[in-house]
């Protein structure tokens, strides 16, 4: 892990290219510095005046005569070389670039940069930017950026750590969370990331004393691995992570890709990792805030109270009372989108409130009705009442303007004051209109706030998530599933030595990888000669199927090089023939014969569905696997899931509901209903082989998968290895 | 259309029930009429107060001694009947019970309720009610409601007239509405709705001078065609209409249930009615007024930038001008996920851009970046540049905190005023932070202001939409397929005397029906006996199908009724050989033998993929059109698409785009291509027909209809009739 603590608790801080204008970039920080309250040493550098902005400047950084542990830099571009040269001499341990003019302008800007990072990197400095709008310490008052915006106000100091990969992003997250009274520890913008890249941040903030809750804006990350390894430390420290990652379409990807430098990968490869590390992903500001708000001040339902949804994902019995209908439905609606359990009335608590209003609903949604004004005690006894009744792991409430009812207010504080002292009643979440003073006064109770009735709701699931993250800490590991060293050498020695030299492996070896690693695939022999061919179909039973194997034939079926469903030897022995010759008239590339390796002869799967996985490689984040329904819905309907190899049994079972695919398993059509922790299983096996072979492979396919009464089946497999990788092996 | 005036326009109130203190139920419509500044007559009506709240109090109706228009009631339910009978003493026109205890509180409320309704009738007093808030005319200051809300302030008069079915949802509405500025003309909270219901307040809103956008939330609808007439009548007045409809789930419709008498049709039948008359649905609260914001503040994008999006919907061509590349992408991502095109900077704007800033982006999103602050002419030149080209239906910018900067503030007056004053300059929409006052003069001149940037980019759909449907207006009804009278008469008398007694189709007859309507159904013809059987095969052609014809025998498969590719005569034979035992073994439910009536003999129809369609009779809205890919698929991924029928050929194709069905006719896998239009028209003429049967029809399925070459061909049909509506046949 980086250390950041020279960055972000500097005892000094050095401004290079100081100005005596204090709107100017190099002038701001100074200014912000003096007028905010930092209490270290703050020394300008500028060559050409003896004060700046009122305090002695220094002609250079060696004359400061002391290192520093900071160092803003506000120089030209190519000024930048020099100075790290004398951050070097001085053993400053930090330093924010603000300059512009670097990878985003092109090639002699890459250039630059990458002699900057290298020199930081060589001085032991820490490197934050360039192109970046610089980093915030708000509890220390340590105001390291150019950005005028703390002028005119400083957020509350809190808990949420904030690091945002753009400046402007930045800077608006900040003025948004200013608004929100949203507490930070930490503001950090990472720029062209030469040094420091977000998930550098993520992982100081993960060890950070005064931070609980990171959210992070990401627009593309060169470096999977470190972002992993920092989402996997926030997790072991119990923090959740707010994500905001945009290019999530196309068009998005696109203006990503000339905005920064950075590699915009595949949406659904960031979601995978996203999904495995539990982060919390926001598509807009609202939810970006909203989710550090609900992270950072919420209550968590008690362990007693988390169950397992649909998909595998955590969720927690839930408890809506309201003073409207109508209002009530709204977040039912919103409830069974989420899958959270809404368990009618306990009886007792059902009771009262019916003898006290007749015409209540005491389903859940709870409807007092609006004779709430009447009886505010009614309303009151009802929320506590299910909240202490143990059956509920949340209670959501909607109470319109209710709360600032001179009438309701004293029976609300009253309600709410008792239940936030019972350790043993349910979080309480409100909606509604509330003034400021009383919402604050709310808050501080751990009841959160909401205007929209809905969030409420969300803040329900996502904290039942998270809770269920939190839970796990340290315990983490053990849910996953690990690569495991050498065991992919040690599949590949068994290979021939063309497959090894050619990098691919024919369909027959593909299958015999398979069946080596415990993944289930139709019965099958290779065949050199026809009769061999009849005497391994015999052996098998009719139908059979005969493919043709040829590392180098790749379209089999367009030579006609795949005959389903034989029926006996004569139609196994013309395939053969039809097959050979095809091989005899093909021709590689380069004009070469070539060569005839032989027919696989496989046993005809009989089935109701087929399931297509496969494992790819990310250019960042590693191999990918990807499961869905396969054959022609796949391409209609694009429902596919995907996971990072390799998947735990869990993460399999997750990933087939969320294609579909589940449902081939479910015993539709008179068809059987197969164990869906087995076919997770069989996904979850394919992803360890894929993950054992490591470096060395490229792709596995199989497609298909046959949903068979015994489970899945594999009747085809493709496998290459990566040219680069092959000789090691 | 029901009159409103009386109720809404009352030059005169009696309050019924009326109560010397304030704050009761009886009290308070007295106290916001005299303290909010209501210029009508108020006559409390109180048979043991001389005076109520400082007004002269009447012991009854009788004693005000002339016609009122509205009179407020608030009298135990009980004695409600009686109220009603004064009423028409007097010559009320219309009624406003806040009352409960009617229909909401079992069987003896219904009654009570069902008297209610038909006094009024019969009295010919319009009336709202009972179990609701009431009703308030901002722009007359008449509040004819017993909330207290309004007395901690009331929205500006504007042009939004807001209907809710919920009182309290309506009281929250209000307040919210209040909060954002939104200002409203009416506002009519319905209740049990024994009167009037939320479709007729629509309807009257329609014609409101008053009201240009209608804010609608609806629980369930009791009267669907009432429903589709006000939609009608708000869409040819050129109005848009926004609607929150809660119980979207099953969870949510229960409460719906428990909470209101009201029904609560299918979801996907209640969008399928939206959409039909152009209704833009609002799922949360905060779009519900941001809709109604846009839609009645926002300037349309101009009729030769409007296109038709991938499903058939409006679109316009949309520029995002930028100060962060990372909320561009954002932006650019929302945009490509609501289909809104993307077009690049002209080139002379992106000349002049290119200039000033190197580094700035000219695709689109056009990036200014952070350089805004030292030159905000470029970024000010840029709007202006690509407002003024001609290529974009709107703009949607991004400005961060920019337009409360000192410097830009000016520079960003200058170019909006004359943008304004440009009838050929796209609409323009900010997103940002924005000071109050400085947003009030940008909405004065047709600047709509937004806080979150993707929201911007969502009004740009929601104005593209609009226009579109404000331009069809008056045109409204050609685009749409209208049912025939007589026509379904027509067809039905060619059926078989069996058919139209049993209320059932034999499959041949099905076929029959859809062939005479121009429906592309498989040849077929219908044998009694196996040399006819094979005859027609042999007419047809090999492969065939043959199925058992019977009205009896619903499922066929189960008794071996349906024979798949058959090759030749002997097979034929002993398909029907087959059958006939099969019939000659059935019996009815009663016991009977089942008449035997031949079987189909159809060509086997070869295609690459199944169409399923079907007709429904929905309890509310009546015949409503399912279409979706048939087979397996189809209950896996649940995609199906609904419209009310008949279907004009752009819902139908609209249709199949939804559903994925489109898919099919791409021509993946080496499949030829099939024209979509054709393949929507074929769907448009069986809702045709399902339409022409109107009343006599219940049930309409075709599964499937093979794609093939040649489009869709109908391989199976059941048509089943109304028991209560045959024998008008």
């Amino acid at each position: 892990m980086v250390d950041l603590n020279s960055l972000l608790y500097p005892r000094s801080i050095a401004v290079v290219g100081a100005s005596t204008q204090p709107d100017k970039v190099g002038g701001m920080p100074i200014r912000l510095l003096r007028e905010l309250g930092y209490a270290g040493r703050v020394y300008p550098v500028n060559p050409s005046a003896a004060e700046v902005q009122g305090l002695r400047a220094y002609g250079s950084l060696a004359d400061i005569g002391e290192p520093v542990d900071l160092a803003i830099v506000a120089v030209p571009a190519s000024a930048s070389q020099d100075v790290m040269v004398q951050l070097a001499g001085n053993g400053t341990r930090a330093a924010v670039v603000f300059t512009s003019g670097f990878a985003e302008a092109g090639e002699g800007g890459m250039r630059m940069q990458d002699m900057l990072a290298r020199s930081a990197r060589d001085a032991g400095v820490t490197l934050l930017g360039p192109n970046c709008l610089g980093a915030m310490n708000l509890r220390e008052r340590m105001f390291a950026t150019f950005s005028p915006i703390p002028l005119s106000g400083v957020p509350p100091v809190g808990e949420v750590g904030l690091v945002s990969q753009s400046g402007a992003f930045g800077a608006y997250a900040y003025a948004l969370a200013r608004e929100a009274g949203l507490g930070l520890s930490h503001w950090v913008t990472t720029g062209n990331e030469a040094g420091l890249q977000v998930a550098d941040v993520i992982a100081w903030l993960a060890n950070d004393p005064n931070t609980r809750v990171i959210l992070a804006y990401i627009e593309g990350c060169r470096d999977g691995a470190r972002l992993r390894q920092a989402l996997g430390a926030a997790r072991a420290a119990g923090k959740p992570v707010v994500v905001t990652k945009v290019g999530t379409t196309a068009a998005g990807a696109r203006s990503a890709q000339s905005h920064t430098a950075s590699l915009t990968g595949e949406d659904a490869v960031y979601q995978a990792v996203f999904d495995a590390y539990g982060v919390h992903r926001a598509h807009t500001l609202e939810e970006f805030f909203r989710l550090g708000y609900v992270l950072s001040r919420g209550r968590r339902p008690a362990t007693s109270q988390r169950a397992a949804g649909a998909d595998g994902g955590a969720v927690t019995p839930l408890a809506i009372v309201t003073v409207s209908g109508g209002v009530g439905i709204m977040m039912a609606d919103r409830a069974e989108q989420l899958g959270l359990p809404l368990p009618p009335m306990p009886d007792a608590a059902a009771e009262a409130l019916r003898t006290a209003i007749p015409f209540a609903s005491t389903a859940n949604p709870i409807d007092v009705t609006g004779q709430v004004v009447a009886q505010p005690r009614v309303f009151m006894d009802a929320l506590a009442g299910v909240a202490r009744s143990g059956a509920y792991g949340c209670v959501a409430a909607f109470l319109a303007g209710g709360a600032n009812a001179p009438r309701l207010w004293p029976e609300l504080q009253q309600t709410i004051g008792a239940l936030s002292e019972d350790a043993n009643a349910a979080p309480l979440l409100l909606a509604g209109i509330v003034d400021d003073d009383k919402r604050a006064w709310l808050e501080a109770r751990g009841c959160l706030v909401f205007r929209e009735p809905g969030h409420a709701v969300e803040a329900v699931a996502t904290l039942a998530r998270a809770a269920a993250l939190e839970g796990a800490r340290g315990a983490g590991t053990s849910t996953e599933a690990e690569p495991r060293q050498g065991m992919g050498d040690a599949r590949l020695r068994n290979l021939s030595r063309e497959a090894r030299a050619q990098c691919a492996l024919s369909e027959y070896e593909a299958m015999r990888l398979l069946a080596d690693a415990g993944v289930p695939v139709a019965p099958h022999g290779l065949a050199r000669d026809a009769d061999e061919a009849v005497r391994i179909a015999e052996g098998l039973g009719y139908p059979v199927v005969v493919k043709l194997c040829s590392r180098e034939i790749l379209h089999k079926s367009d030579v006609g090089g795949v005959a389903l469903n034989l029926a006996d030897a004569q139609a196994v022995r013309e395939a053969f023939a039809r097959m050979a010759q095809a091989v005899a008239l093909a021709r590689t590339e380069s004009g070469a014969p070539v060569p005839f390796e032989g027919v696989l002869v496989a046993r005809m799967v009989r089935g109701w569905g087929e399931v297509m996985v496969g494992v790819r490689r990310d250019p960042v984040f590693g191999l990918v696997a990807l499961a869905g329904i396969g054959g022609t819905a796949v391409e209609i309907f694009r429902q596919t899931a995907c996971g990072l190899a390799p998947l735990s049994r869990a993460q399999a079972r997750a990933m087939l509901c969320d294609s579909r695919a589940a449902a081939l398993c479910e015993g539709h059509r008179g068809n059987p209903e197969v164990d869906l922790d087995t076919a997770a299983q069989v996904l979850a096996t394919v992803s360890q082989l894929a993950a054992d072979l490591g470096e060395h492979l490229d792709t596995l396919e199989i497609n298909p998968f046959i949903v068979t009464a015994q489970g899945l089946v594999a009747a085809d497999a493709v496998v290459t290895l990566r040219a680069d990788r092959c000789s090691a092996s």
